[in-house]
């Protein structure tokens, strides 16, 4: 029993989604987890410190990932370069990962307190890109508003990667999201609305059903 | 003890930032607030569901802030025009109310769960930002990065109008924001380090004591 288990960490963390999905989050327990993977609770508690990092614990290589390659960019790169450059650097750890993020969002969508715990991630990852991005010289709020927006667009991208019916790399959602952004902020005349607007938020609001 | 109390929910607001910062949060009970604004815990229950909508309660206004002046934008504005001018309808709410919101920010600092809270918060403005920007016909991802970008702003103007020694309006800051969105965004070539990037992250951090 005390023997090295090959993929470990990889079969406890699909042993609890498995069990997450089948049961909910709240009712699954390290114990059941562990069980279903084949291998100890003292096993599982050497890869996680309790069942939610199963779900977060890939924050700390974020943080590592953003840092070294924002401060890895070229000299003359813009700061939302830099930016772009760290999110590049997020996709492929979700490569072949679809599924995976498929069924961990939907266990977010069902769980108030797991939401709540991915904002606070996505806020400590834009913290640790403004962060980055001060290092480099970059001053406020130039570092804060890049690091908020950039994070924005990986939001905002890997939703859309989720839900892309041609299921396309999550690096081209990015792409397509830091073109969006840039377009999005560099318009300043009429942008096209597709019908003219309506009435004010409670007339809105009382014609849906 | 039954008639009406005049500035009931001002006193009761009053009464809770005092506690709250003499206490702490925690350690504060409804009763108490209850007693030194001088009124009984039937009236703060008129006005508040719990102590946190004290520091919470106003999201519902906010919301309907957003709609409205985002609607009301002109035909031709573009999406972070309209995002602009739902940021400036917020900035009045806030006059005559730096130290309250210092004294709140004081409190969020100390708390992990209020923080949290307050992301949550922001989180549900970007939400309500994208879906006004939705129904003018800005399509996805041009709606859901215009409002994330835009509460971004905002989060950053209140924390910069917070700690500004000029003491400045909050309008100002967040024109100053958005100048910078756009100026981060617009930005691909050099943007002048203020000194050459350092290495990356680890040797960065084991520079720090």
């Amino acid at each position: 029993m005390g023997r090295w288990e090959p993929n470990a960490r990889d079969r406890l963390a699909q042993a609890a989604m498995t069990l997450f999905q089948e049961n909910g989050y709240d009712r699954t327990t390290v114990e059941e987890i562990a069980a279903r993977a084949g291998l100890t609770e003292r096993t599982f508690f050497r890869y996680f410190a309790d069942k939610k990092e199963v779900l977060f614990g890939r924050s700390d290589a974020f943080h590592e990932l953003i840092a070294t390659a924002i401060a890895g960019a070229p000299v003359g790169a813009s700061p939302l370069d830099a930016v772009a450059a760290a999110l590049e650097a997020m996709a492929p750890v979700f490569k072949d990962r679809r599924d995976h993020s498929r069924a961990r969002q939907a266990l977010l969508a069902a769980n108030a307190e797991l939401r709540e715990r991915e904002l606070i991630k996505l806020a400590s990852l834009a913290s640790a890109t403004a962060e980055a991005l001060r290092r480099r010289g970059v001053t406020e709020p130039a570092a804060s508003l890049a690091g908020e927006a950039g994070i924005a667009v990986f939001k905002v991208a890997f939703e859309r990667w989720l839900q892309d019916p041609k299921a396309q790399d999550l690096s081209r959602h990015i792409r397509l999201g830091l073109d969006e952004l840039r377009a999005v902020t560099a318009s300043t005349g009429p942008v096209t609305p597709a019908e003219p607007p309506r009435k004010p938020a409670k007339t809105a609001r009382a014609r849906k059903p």
